[in-house]
């Protein structure tokens, strides 16, 4: 099964993935998804979005246990991010096939579709679209790198993008989602164990720091004489380390846009973006601040005017807690161990759906915390504690 | 004379000028150059490498005195920078007609074609063609941003590009090359002179830092856990404000690319060039050893590979001490004081031809220090005393 899917997207010069929602590569998993339905004898059904479900039993009778995750990727990324997923939870029922459990309720698996953004920029478009988060107005002004719209995308992959919309029954009839996802993060490398729950998703935010200086000639005129705002983004990166070490949360400054951009210019404009997360809103707040804070003297410091921009926010994501604890009961009966809860600073599709479903995560050990990159790894001995653990939740949840 | 001059290539949004090589803009300005050649019965000639000569007496008769600037500008360049030296050359023509002299020695105005390089992104084309310090092959191969080649420039301007190449016989017959160019900082300004004689060119260099760290994601990596780049750019950022104080030098990085540039990414890759010019070499080697070994500690305390790699160079230019005393000696008797002598650190054509002829350059006074600006300023009582020492200069070279 995962043999199968491994090769669908992946670059031959950098080993990385490049599933792109819409593209061959996207169909492609989509047909593996099918056929990995077909084969295990459940009803595929693709919804208004383009997201895919396999459904074992009646999709109509309600009170569903859906689990699954994604199939896309971002630009080179690994082959862990999504596809893990998908694949334990199509592992997970046929271990509970192995088991011989008998199902009490219908149980599904899920492709959410374009959950990374890479194509349109925006992340999780399925999930955001059948949840309500995401109007076809909105939808349909995304447009890709080379000024494909979406709706055009989806047309060319043979799908109609005048059924998109929010699907409010659809999520009715589900009483858990659970989706499995390798850790991006050290957190139960450091702790020892294969698998944890997730309590929340951080509360995250994006900010443009635009720092206006004055653009001269860059041999000719004196230092005591520049307005240069570089040096204040200089200073306003390391003020954002030290910020987030101080607040224990991350801050980023990873894209940046000058003006004119020249060797021999002193720069007129310095545009770097912020990403900071912290576990609470307090923590993320009191990065933010500090690092406004300390941008502002620099700024002053240097002649440079500098303006803030808050460009994305999204409030924390706290897991539904009695699902979160039914995870860690049923799991930590099979491991006789207390299973680790953690928060994480990556946005998800059971991020999105958390405020219209009881949802709830699992994370499987990742020993290098690396993500986004085909150096993103799990080990396969914590693969199949996930496959298990999923296999568990499932079973409580669904069988009795 | 300066008002035909002034509409030509400005942009009607930014007021700044976009004359570059070979453009619409820069033929109007060699009509504008023919136009003041004619009118004053000077003989033109436009040289194998485009550039213009207007003659007073016999270009053959050799030990001419040669005086000049360029036309071309910058993107979004000031009025001053190149213009100001032309146009005051015909103006002390002008004077020195009024004042009735008799010229004993060939005399020649130039306008030198692609100076600033902005549209090739090598400056000082056309004196470097003509000294020989720049070969047909190195022309040929130049492109602009859209792709037409410098040849291909020529072409469609009505120049052919088969006749560039040195011209060793037309630099014999020059006795001494004076330009005159507006000051692009502040030295004049600070010590209340209108005009000051050029020493050398400082020595300059460009250098490309590529920090490289390992990307990933920017909500879940650890602090602890990162190796990000963008880090160990902006330490070094600040380290080369601070070792250009230290040195007496100019230290600037004002371009900068970032993979993957991505708001949620840390980079991989983070290169940054610096621009750093000093008085004099050992100063510049301070400078850029300073920065050097502050970036590689920082580097090294990130886990990030640091490589450097000096991309140009140009060694000091000494003005010709002889004519600049002659300089100094008949502008002092004029003024009755002494006469600032000052370094500079642009690159001029005046640079490039010292290492053939004997040259000297003349600063006239810029209030601002802006340069390569609309804000670029001279107060018209400074150009005007800047014409009458330009005038003084050929009087007293061309006249004894």
């Amino acid at each position: 099964m995962w043999r199968d899917l491994q090769p669908i997207g992946r670059d031959k010069d950098t080993r990385g993935y490049r599933r792109y929602a819409w593209t061959a590569a996207d169909a492609d998993c989509k047909v593996w998804f099918k056929e990995q339905a077909e084969n295990r004898g459940l009803t595929l059904e693709v919804d208004r979005n383009g997201n895919q479900w396999a459904w074992l039993g009646d999709p109509e009778a309600g009170d569903a246990v859906v689990t699954g995750s994604h199939l896309d990727s971002v630009p080179d990324g690994g082959a862990f991010d999504g596809p893990l997923g998908v694949v334990s939870s199509f592992a997970a029922l046929d271990e509970l096939r192995r088991r011989g459990v008998e199902f009490t309720k219908p149980l599904a698996i899920t492709n959410f579709g374009d959950e990374e953004g890479a194509r349109f920029g925006l992340a999780c478009v399925g999930s955001r679209l059948t949840g309500g988060h995401l109007t076809r107005e909105q939808a349909f002004a995304l447009k890709d790198g080379d000024g494909v719209s979406l709706p055009q995308a989806m047309e060319r992959a043979g799908y109609d993008p005048e059924a998109i919309g929010p699907d409010p029954e659809r999520l009715a009839r589900i009483g858990a989602f659970i989706e499995l996802h390798v850790e991006q993060g050290r957190a139960l490398d450091l702790s020892g164990d294969a698998v944890g729950v997730a309590s929340s998703i951080w509360p995250h935010g994006r900010w443009r720091f635009d720092f206006r200086g004055e653009a001269n000639h860059a041999g000719t005129t004196r230092l005591v004489d520049r307005r240069d705002p570089m040096l204040s983004y200089a200073e306003t990166v390391l003020a954002a380390r030290r910020e987030a070490e101080l607040a224990g949360s991350v801050a980023t400054f990873g894209k940046i846009s000058v003006e004119p951009n020249g060797v021999n210019a002193i720069p007129s404009l310095v545009r770097g973006w912020l990403d900071s997360r912290a576990a609470d809103q307090d923590a993320l707040d009191q990065t933010v601040t500090g690092i406004e804070k300390a941008a502002r003297e620099y700024a002053e410091k240097h002649g440079i005017d500098v303006s803030l921009t808050r460009e994305s926010f999204t409030p924390v994501v706290e897991f539904d807690h009695a699902l979160r604890d039914e995870l860690t009961r049923i799991l930590g009966t099979d491991t006789d161990l207390a299973v680790p809860v953690l928060g994480t600073g990556a946005g998800h599709d059971a991020g999105i759906l958390a405020s219209s479903i009881p949802t709830a995560m699992l994370f499987v050990r990742n020993p290098t915390g690396v993500s986004h990159s085909p150096a993103e790894f799990a080990a396969e001995d914590d693969c199949l504690a996930g496959v298990r653990a999923l296999a568990d939740v499932l079973e409580g949840l669904a069988c009795t």
